[in-house]
């Protein structure tokens, strides 16, 4: 398993260079399955779409429904298909950036297996890890699943138009989720009704901005 | 990893037989972080305490916030934590036994790692797989984790009381999951209003009196 870890380390480095290179800000999408991760994805490409060039890598077991789901809106969009594999690797990234033209993508998004544990281990190369967290899935996840939690720069708490149907207490989450990584950004919003992402289009808009203006 | 897999499919037949010869009646309770496996076990031990012994294992990556709810009803629990692995294995069943008098138990729920992907492969032993898949989730997630849906004995479908807030369609999960699993019996409920649960009393009683009633 070491010798796993560590070969995949390897190759999200090269991964990560060669995304610098053609400057390219990766976004790292995790989350628990029906978190709403094609839902932000969508919500995300209709914003930004006029101003930066999207591409999408989708992580499934088996299916190809959220890769027709993306490409149906225009957007290159790549189905990597794990065959039961519980998350992606970067060697699987590494084939799949071949069938996209890296120099026209401002910002690709990967998503990854719906799955709180395994993606937690294995680094992509990406720019930034992003983990949705929806509120039917309660407020005590970030205890049980520390790890992904601990590794990700932004969380995003999803269907928060839930909210009063569940005894979620948002207060308690982000005491719970800061304890375990302090530097997180924390963005409640919800994908039905679109409240709330402001935040979050400044926070991925603020790094699209500066990963074209650096040296 | 065939090695893995076939390691602990031997394991897993010596706990059956264990199992067996103890006349206990074990289910493997699988779904995604926050689907409700711990609601849904609370529910059952309400219901079914008076008439049946019952024990509890509890699968964690690190915390014991599962397991310390089950202790407050007076039930025994085990907690295994992972240590960040995303699924039990026989061999952790095994050992996890060695603190429970088996003599003195009907049913034993083992709460899986809340995760669609990986428990798929492990048996444990078990007499039957409970499956939960939560309305939030969306319906479309048998395509998407098909492994785990055909695997499985009974298909809980929890939080039934969300369904207007969702374009979630139970027909067409019903139809794409019988597709999978012609055998699966499929029994939506509502953990936080208690609908629904007599499908499931039923289906678990019946095999608790025939798992006592045979030679």
């Amino acid at each position: 398993m070491q010798d796993v870890l560590a070969a995949n380390e390897n190759t999200a480095e090269e991964n990560a260079k060669l995304f610098g290179n053609k400057r390219v800000f990766v976004i790292n999408l995790m989350a628990s399955p029906g978190a709403g991760k094609t839902s932000f994805i969508l919500r995300t490409i209709a914003a930004l779409r006029d101003t930066y060039s999207i591409a999408v890598i989708e992580g499934d077991l088996a299916s190809k429904v959220d890769a027709e789901k993306i490409k149906a809106q225009g957007i290159p969009s790549i189905q990597i298909n794990t065959g039961g594999g519980c998350h992606l690797e970067a060697g699987m990234i590494r084939q799949a950036v071949d069938h996209l033209d890296l120099d026209e993508v401002d910002l690709l998004i990967i998503e990854n297996v719906g799955n709180l544990v395994c993606p937690a281990d294995f680094t992509l190369g990406e720019s930034a890890r992003v983990l949705i967290l929806s509120v039917p899935e309660g407020d005590d996840k970030p205890l049980k699943y520390p790890f992904i939690f601990k590794g990700s720069d932004i969380l995003i708490v999803n269907k928060v138009d839930m909210l009063e149907l569940t005894d979620f207490n948002m207060e308690h989450l982000e005491e719970v989720v800061v304890s375990l990584n302090p530097a997180v950004k924390i963005v409640p919003l919800s994908c039905r009704t679109g409240d709330g992402f402001d935040a979050w289009f400044l926070w991925i808009k603020e790094r699209l901005v500066d990963n074209h203006s650096r040296m």
